[in-house]
């Protein structure tokens, strides 16, 4: 299945993609959170798109596109996982993953604005896959990881270098502000991917390539990340998270290129969809 | 107005702390959370209690206290915020406050047990002053910052410093293990603590006294803290922010002391109660 979540931000309904059409699923009656995925709710999803076929309501065109999961407990994210990203940053090859979060108050619908914070000078961008856990997960054995992963989803982790890393740490100060995390389109159950790790993904700013990889290149894969994170905080139902960028971040050019009031960024991963943000200056809303 | 959740872990019950005696308040009819803060719950908590006087049934004795507020947005957590304690672990004296986040799964109450992670051998404590975020706070000014703040309470931000420290950055791998944040007893609201800013807060190991300061030695106060973390992410009602610690952690000693099986940590600050944790290890939940 393909979840998605559209209409106004914070009075979202929920929906599904099917034949590249957009459904409303509203009258399940649940949104996709952390209690919808703690009690089997893709497995009552899926029964209930059985039930309705040929019934739904199409999706109005042009609507927006929400976050495809509501608001998540946390979002952890993964750092330097991919070895020409951490080359391109001056770091080293990290001897296990980097963890840091993102305030789940940053995160924001695929191709909402990203907001430059006041006064920043180095707000970059970073095309990541995510995953979205189904279920809840303490010290999880990397061979049973995948029963707790519910799908994946395109996730921009945009990062203001300065804050993240000449601010007096730690990185969480640069990851967290508000539209920090535009997710989706939508959320591809791990069915719906052949593959994942070996999806292309790329990021454009302005028309041109900044990024151009392949998750053929992660340093950590997905189940010994589901493993890995497991041992420091429980992941519940629902929570994001995002496995790191390949190379080609503004922070690694020479000279650094950051994001300016009215870029447009675009991007995406095979099989999980293309998202755009346009850059927008602070303003308070 | 005293604060407080009870009963059985992610099925408490509300209540508030009036000439010592805990009362029962299901019948307001809210948990204290986002939604309770965001409506402007504590005036409405208030009118409630008024119009109860001499009605609200007692809360049994010996009954488990919860957190006094239902799972935050996010903890927000400043680092080395006395100049005691930033000097007792050897960092320089910071120029603008560090920020860290914990998870919020480990979350618990004032007096549940604290669990050793797996593999753990430097778990270690830390009294804290915390505050609860009143209203949603975004680039909020300092002179107006504490209309923001609803309350305060007693935190211990437990940490495993080899997690924190030693496994690859960030400090969030050491800060959000379960039950890492014992918060409580109660929230008292800030009306109800005469002057923030002189508090004595104390902590002890088995009885021995390890940490004994005030925040009379904060480096940057609260109005400057909301402020600030504002800057970075918004602040939602509810979400709780922890102030630092003093001198006086097992990281600090000569040679550095952990806790182990069986050790009871008690702490308290002035006005704002006491807790006790007995630490045990790792146990499948």
């Amino acid at each position: 299945m393909k979840l998605i979540r559209y209409g106004e931000p914070n009075k979202e309904k929920t929906g599904v993609i099917m034949n590249d059409v957009l459904y409303d699923t509203s009258a399940f009656g649940e949104d996709y959170n952390e209690q919808f995925f703690e009690t089997d709710g893709l497995a009552r999803l899926q029964q209930f798109l059985a039930e309705r076929e040929g019934k739904l309501e199409k999706v109005p065109e042009n609507t927006r596109l929400g976050s495809p999961v509501a608001r998540p407990s946390k979002i952890v994210c993964i750092g330097l996982n991919y070895a020409d990203h951490a080359k391109e940053t001056g770091a080293a090859l990290p001897p296990e993953p980097v963890i840091f979060m993102k305030s789940t108050s940053s995160l924001v619908g695929p191709n909402d604005e990203i907001m430059l914070p006041k006064g920043s000078v180095k707000t970059d961008w970073e095309v990541e896959l995510a995953f979205v856990m189904g279920k809840r997960a303490s010290y999880v054995e990397e061979a049973e990881a995948m029963d707790y992963v519910a799908g994946y989803c395109l996730h921009n982790d945009v990062s203001e270098r300065e804050f993240q890393l000449e601010r007096n740490g730690t990185w969480d100060k640069g990851k967290g502000c508000d539209t920090f995390a535009p997710l989706g389109p939508f959320l591809a159950t791990t069915d719906e991917v052949e593959d994942v790790d070996n999806l292309r993904l790329w990021l454009k700013v302005n028309g041109e390539t900044m990024q151009d990889g392949t998750t053929a290149n992660f340093i950590f894969k997905i189940p010994y990340l589901v493993s890995y994170v497991s041992q420091f905080m429980t992941l519940l139902p629902g929570d994001v998270i995002s496995t790191g960028t390949p190379a080609g971040v503004g922070l690694g050019m020479k000279p650094p290129l950051y994001l300016k009031t009215g870029d447009v960024v675009e991007l995406g991963i095979d099989g999980l969809g293309t998202s755009r943000q346009q850059v927008k200056a602070y303003a308070k809303s």
